[in-house]
């Protein structure tokens, strides 16, 4: 068994907002987050499958064909997008490092699973100063 | 004469369009970075000023004073903004990373002035693989 | 569960130093490190904490509280200080990048409880080439 | 127990070639890694160990021992080299970055055993965009 | 006048070794840089270039077509190639980080003359612990 | 002409005093910088060279040489001490990123003329957020 990750990126917008909140009690809860005519970053994507090598390749799974999928499942809808409003999948979810990391996973957890290897873990980076980890499961 | 630079960041949202163009040329020109319902970034600024090392101190000037300039005039304006809505200095001016250099810019040069020490450089980096330097002048 | 970790940093200067050695002792043991007048680093400091997903905010814990945490009760006490000499809870503890993560994790531990999550790991970086990972338990 | 990394680096040539294959098929499965005439990397290694604080030293293991036994046992046979051509322990091996990473975990394993610690990931990154862990095991 | 950089890389391998000299004195010069079956790396280049900004734009020079001629033009040329044999204009030349810089220079300096910007440096990274910078001229 | 740079890195103690003020203006002016017990920094150190390729080498300057010559001359010297205490040049200095810079500058200038080349910049990073660079003169 062993790890392979690859990192992709995405520039999006975004705001922290809860519809069912006021406007004061949104600011105390989300800070600058909540502007209402929303700010961005450029995320980074850390996508970590498992497997077995292959005794042909050398690989557990040819990263050509995971960069592939991240970059036409996850990096073609999220790419210079606003993540509240231009994201079908995301639709009715705050979109939180940790709701997208979530949203991420579900999307690529079959896929992987069909190039022949298990999906380990998502770690999307919002910031230098921030990242979420998520491994599936509750 | 002696350079020091000092590092600030923001995140922002912004497109680029120009409205004296139909959607089909802004898409043209500059491709997903027009897409209407923004996009946005974490920006990086390095802000470097040059002058005499002062005898008392070690310091061309104080970084803390520097520091606290950038936040109070740049960072406070434009962090967690859009930039072609919330800045109202912006607001005809297509926000290209280079439009935004030169903005910070002319808000930076007189405030290092009277610090003492003159504004050498405004760099501003817009994703790991773009960014751009202004030294003033035309 | 879903892991969200935020990045702080503090500069202090520290020495290696088993007051119950010589120097020649403690000069083969810890080399450059045991310099009797001191030497220092920048030291980043990653906190992992993990959690559910609230569904009004879409956070495991929010993350300005979390930094202001870090801030008050690690950052105040470490930053621009001597690891043996200003922090009273290091005061019998050689300043290792290990022991130091232990202290940082005992401190954070029951304030994470408190903010309902639960304290996953302190990550500690000495300098660009070696780092240590506390995730408690002995 | 607690967890420490040492991180060593090295430049070296290699290709990807499945020698039972005609170039069709390598060029099909490995794209331009089959280049017949090499290409190279800066490989980043992190080496990481766990163990029990010792009371006396505030170590895991001696980072300086540590460093040193990668840096004679690892980077020495690696360092500007062929990784298909000038590596004995590889000859026969697809010089892929998860079949490197297992001929230096064992390597590393019973060294770091006979220092009382544990080896317990070997990290390999080959570019800014993948990188392999290896934790042991099959 | 504002100055705008692009960064891209590409992965080679390559020998520094004067065919003039013996072994032994290519040794003594180039260390283990002259290994006869090649060693690699991975390169960073930023290529800067300068002019005014267009009104229309906010542009010196639209990012992605700079992108693109450095693609074409230097990167498939250069990626995951072996510098001293797969690159018809470098036949000659030993692939030091100074002659390739100059080398990438001489293609592209006409090709952004005829982008209505003029070339400013050509910065290539061959290790995180050097680069070469050039800026034409003698 | 062609500029190259090397990178070596130090780790180092110092605080940031005015002997001739009382301790309330030394807090007022230096902050957390004047605390009494020192506080440290990993420093890294570009050093930048410039002069014509040599046809036989392909190299401005061998950069084993330059790298031995920082080693010997700044890093030996700075490495693992006390900026006010342990260095004989800095003894009468204050430890500002600025007055180091031009000390190293003035170690090195004669050294690199003598290797027939010129020194440009001397870049030293104190943090994440904040460098100098001396490019000689007054």
């Amino acid at each position: 068994m062993i790890y392979i990750t690859r990192k992709e990126h995405f520039n999006a917008a975004h705001k922290l907002c809860n519809d069912a909140w006021d406007k004061a009690k949104n600011l105390e809860v989300f800070g600058k987050c909540a502007n209402e005519n929303w700010h961005g970053h450029n995320y980074e994507l850390f996508v970590t499958v498992k497997g077995q090598v292959n005794k042909d390749t050398g690989f557990v799974v040819n990263l050509k064909d995971l960069g592939d999928l991240i970059k036409s499942d996850i990096i073609e809808i999220l790419d210079h997008k606003n993540l509240n409003v231009d994201v079908s999948g995301l639709s009715n979810i705050l979109p939180s490092t940790e709701n997208v990391s979530i949203f991420i996973w579900d999307i690529l957890k079959p896929k992987v699973n069909a190039m022949g290897a298990e999906l380990h873990c998502v770690k999307l980076v919002e910031t230098e100063n921030n990242y979420v980890e998520y491994f599936g499961g509750k």
